[in-house]
């Protein structure tokens, strides 16, 4: 894979023009992309700035975010071919930034279930998962060192596992969604795909302007972690238990605290009620295309927003009063088990065999409705090769935090590989 | 001014069809419009439904608005001629009801402080306040029984105050902003301007789903009434205030209980953060504008954008833990007072004299960046014929306790001017 901060290095030691670091990514696209498919237009001969922080940085776009420069299709026909006026905010932020946004990556219909053409770099067969599913497989198979994507479900945090990346879902309203294709207003939450956690970390600190969310290059410091498991839901499969028990036993010998944690009611609640604040707000955002292009829609889309015609405004407004009761709850749930982070699986298991599904959002959906600060970090793989992940979580606004703990564990991992 | 509900009434009772209820609406665009320049664009032969809860209703669409079959140009150059690919989830919403978004209205560059062309219909040489401009003029000049506006500071209330038509700014988020030109995603919130409160409260009441926003057609009770002057900042117009004293002496011998409140310190300080976070969102929500087109912005929004680019993070995040406090004391300000509904000037004074400024928001930046529900009802002219308004606000989430007190203030007014 490419790193953001090796790149960064070489081109601030001198070694590595920004031109020759894009030619580094239009190069991997062009020997990998045949084979992955997780692209769905490039631009040829880009500007390439000469400064900037993040200059000689390739960057994917899921092509749910609007660029003036290269059509913005949804995933959907009923988007073909279409240009936008204007970039997305964190498209022109890049840009300021000095990096260039290269390529835009594919995401299923309106970034919701119905599969990409993408293949999982890591074995062909199985789903890189979804909806950002092009910037994970992009960045996962060395194309770019940073890809931009979204989460109204699991969207970055599942395919970010699913193919062996770290993804960042930062706290809600951190990345603006400006120019974002809306599907839910209360969930929708712009994040990253890199190579490892302090990428992720340098570019989130540099996009939003705070310094404080980089991380230092020496030692995060030994994280207090609350291991959830999400017992009201399907338990995960063994791997994926196996390869989070493997991350408790190291981080414990490396001599962090951990302890389990039981999530109140209050948080099952909402988690149940997930999808009723999604589908209700989905059946207003994409009323235009349900309205006008059903036929288009996919049909697993199409199917859901059928469904969600039938959400009353009463469903709707009991389901977020639930979600700003766990919301309000949450910090008393950290401060209570004086832990720093969470931890638990990004996914129930590897990657799923075949394309039909991009894999289940159940060790996601909660976090995303609660706002709160995801960071997936590889872990391991399963006996055919298939990444694992588990994920650190934090406070709202703590995203310093859950980098930090997702950092510590990266480098057990790192350690344990050796 | 035409009546959504009384041409509703007539469509029901068969004396008027919808096809000729939205013939009234062009016959007064052809006479009004050339005077009052409202409008940015018109649909010619629309097509109109014959069923639908506001068939027969015309609707004006203030142009940050995106409408796939008319343009919307955001009231600058940057936009002239830009087609979006689908309507703004408002508008569609709108169409499934029936109605008939027959024209774009004008508003200020990106809904911001630059002027419109539009005249005040109710004094040549006044300003109709902005940013929805073109929406309250629209509906005062009686060219259209229904407009929707978006209010960031002031823009929904002021205007329609200024404009002597009711406006309001619902509860944030309880109208969906997907379509929507967006410049501050903690502010921005849809709203409607109607001749009456109970076109309003009708119109709301269909668009969300909620049947119990709608008013009933009977007495709507006797609200327990706050009055707030905002002492923190420079007091009003002695024409305003007085207008204001007046509801207050009739609403008192209506039988309704009113007390004077004096906002808390965190209310003031709020109020003063209101900018920090506009600002600091709208850099970069209109980034690309700014870094693209900067020379096409409007001066008033170039100057701003210049200034806003020196707000840092940190500012920001201080001025929204202050907001977040400030709504958090709200419903105990009620509660203590015993209160359903504040009630407080529309605006500093009448509509300002000549076209280079819109207006003061002084009156309403508060209450947006609260998010609660404000509806401005006209309560009388001044000496040389300038409408006055005050506005109700209620809890977030308590719009119908809003409307209800509003409806109560106009049938007092509407009862002393017989």
């Amino acid at each position: 894979m490419q790193s953001l901060l090796s790149l960064r290095t070489r081109i601030e030691a001198g070694t590595l023009t920004p031109r020759a670091a894009i030619a580094l990514s239009e190069a991997a696209i062009a020997e990998r992309e045949p084979d992955i498919q997780a692209l769905v237009s490039c631009q040829t001969n880009p500007v390439v700035p000469e400064r900037g922080p993040l200059a000689g940085i390739a960057v994917g776009v899921k092509d749910i975010l609007d660029t003036a420069d290269l059509p913005t299709q949804m995933g959907s026909p009923i988007y073909a071919g279409w240009r936008p006026r204007a970039d997305a905010a964190a498209v022109t932020r890049l840009r300021r930034l000095g990096a260039v946004p290269l390529a835009k990556t594919t995401t299923t219909s309106f970034a919701f279930l119905d599969p990409t053409k993408t293949r999982n770099p890591h074995h062909r067969g199985h789903t890189p998962g979804g909806s950002s599913a092009g910037s994970a497989a992009a960045v996962a198979a060395g194309m770019l060192p940073l890809a931009l994507g979204t989460q109204t479900g699991g969207s970055i945090i599942r395919p970010a596992a699913y193919c062996g990346v770290v993804g960042l879902k930062p706290s809600f309203g951190l990345l603006p969604t400006v120019g974002m294709k809306c599907s839910s207003w209360t969930l929708d939450t712009l994040g990253l795909f890199t190579a490892g956690v302090a990428d992720a970390a340098h570019a989130l600190a540099l996009m939003t302007g705070r310094p404080g969310l980089d991380l230092p290059a020496s030692d995060p410091g030994l994280p207090r972690i609350g291991i959830v498991l999400q017992d009201f839901c399907t338990p995960a499969e063994p791997e994926a238990l196996e390869a989070l028990l493997r991350v408790r036993t190291s981080a414990e010998a490396a001599g962090a605290r951990l302890r389990d944690i039981t999530l109140p009611a209050v948080f099952a609640e909402a988690f149940g009620l997930h999808g009723t604040i999604q589908d209700f707000e989905a059946a207003q955002a994409l009323d235009w295309e349900y309205a006008t292009h059903r036929v288009d829609l996919g049909p697993l889309l199409g199917a859901h927003l059928d469904a969600a015609q039938k959400i009353s405004a009463a469903a709707y407004d009991a389901s977020m009063k639930v979600a700003h009761r766990a919301r309000r709850q949450l910090p008393d749930l950290f401060a209570e088990h004086d832990v720093d982070v969470i931890l638990t699986l990004s996914a129930p298991g590897p990657a799923p065999e075949g394309y039909a599904s991009t894999g289940d959002s159940r060790f996601n959906r909660l976090w995303t409705l609660l706002g709160v600060p995801c960071v997936t970090v590889p872990v391991g793989r399963t006996a055919i090769g298939l990444p694992l992940g588990v994920q650190t979580i934090a406070r709202l606004g703590d995203d310093a935090r859950a980098l930090a703990a997702a950092r510590f564990i990266e480098m057990l991992v790192h350690d344990s590989d050796r």
